[in-house]
């Protein structure tokens, strides 16, 4: 694939994912990811010092439909609601038909009484793969900025 | 028009109707419509609804007009400067040269004690007309987040 | 260089010189600039006013490399960390080889307690020179909505 082509394409995958979420319709968020993948929530320090432990991991496209279902029963949507922002989507490497990309996110939360307020800040270290007819997460970091997040029952990042 | 240079000319044409507005030049505002076009602000709650109910509305580049020469005489940049980050920029699908267009944007707004907050915020949804030599926004329905929203004064999102 | 091809270039130059502040590698930052060049911090009040007092002015990367030299020693790092968003990339025009470019910024800052905040908005006004293999900042000024910004050990914007 072309470099500007690969680009466009890669930026059109983030501003999908992040509308299936936004929009409330995580149903599709699953369908984002490759079958065999890996969905990780980190803070900036574990991620860092090479500490695995993060706040949320998934290993498979399974994995996530399940946590949508968790999600949906727990009426997630009814109390609060993202509006993510994407920023300067930099391709690092493409090798094997995967792009090593990365980006800045930034996250608003509109909880139910109206107020909004900054929810996280940090990186997407994305692994895309760009084999198929449309391009699919086969790797998604999400490295958060702030020392804590409460996602035990947040949305997707 | 091709793909690429369609999703770039849309960015363009988003990024100057935003300069316009941040860099207090309104005047240039009504030129990024049709002659004949549907200018709307609208909380999620009420677009999700069906609810036509806005807090603004306008049908005719000569009504954006009106909206600048109001919002001149009260000297509202005076008051208050707005900052737009628009992101995820994606084209839905184009028909008779109408691309139809989501984005995510967020207004930061400092106030004239030089207090900086976040204002607003939420989707742009664009009709925007290919055919001329410039894109303009046939539609822009501004679908914001947070429940209630001033803006009987307000600086156009 | 064709339109489509100069404004990617463009917004990867923007990102990789965020990249590298927010990822802390700030011996990086003095690479994006041409060897003579300005970069400088000024408030939106002053610019518009023409008065020339900004917060922070250079004008060769040598200057830049002490910037960061002193940054290092005063570990501004412990302390606090930027995440920056970018957004609606306008190249306005291109002569000889540099193109006049405008952006939005928005920059995140993480404190050493983990509490995030909204830390500065404003515009990048840049001249970038396009000659070379590599895109490089002949000229970056940087100006913020804010009325102070206290930046006398901060982090590049």
């Amino acid at each position: 694939m072309a470099d500007i082509a690969m680009q466009l394409a890669v930026e059109r995958l983030l501003a999908r994912y992040v509308a299936s979420i936004d929009e409330d319709r995580l149903e599709e968020w699953p369908g984002y990811f490759t079958e065999a993948c890996r969905y990780q929530i980190i803070s900036r320090e574990n991620h860092e010092r090479g500490l695995p432990i993060g706040v949320f991991y998934a290993d498979s496209r399974g994995m996530l439909h399940d946590r949508v279902a968790a999600l949906r029963e727990a009426n997630i949507y009814e109390a609060q609601r993202y509006r993510h922002i994407v920023s300067t989507v930099l391709i690092d490497s493409v090798a094997n038909g995967i792009a090593s990309v990365r980006s800045n996110y930034l996250v608003l939360r509109t909880m139910q009484d109206g107020t909004l307020n900054v929810f996280s800040t940090g990186r997407y270290l994305d692994c895309v793969d760009l084999s198929g007819t449309e391009p699919l997460f086969r790797e998604k970091v999400v490295v958060f900025d702030n020392k804590r997040i409460d996602t035990l029952l947040a949305i997707p990042l």
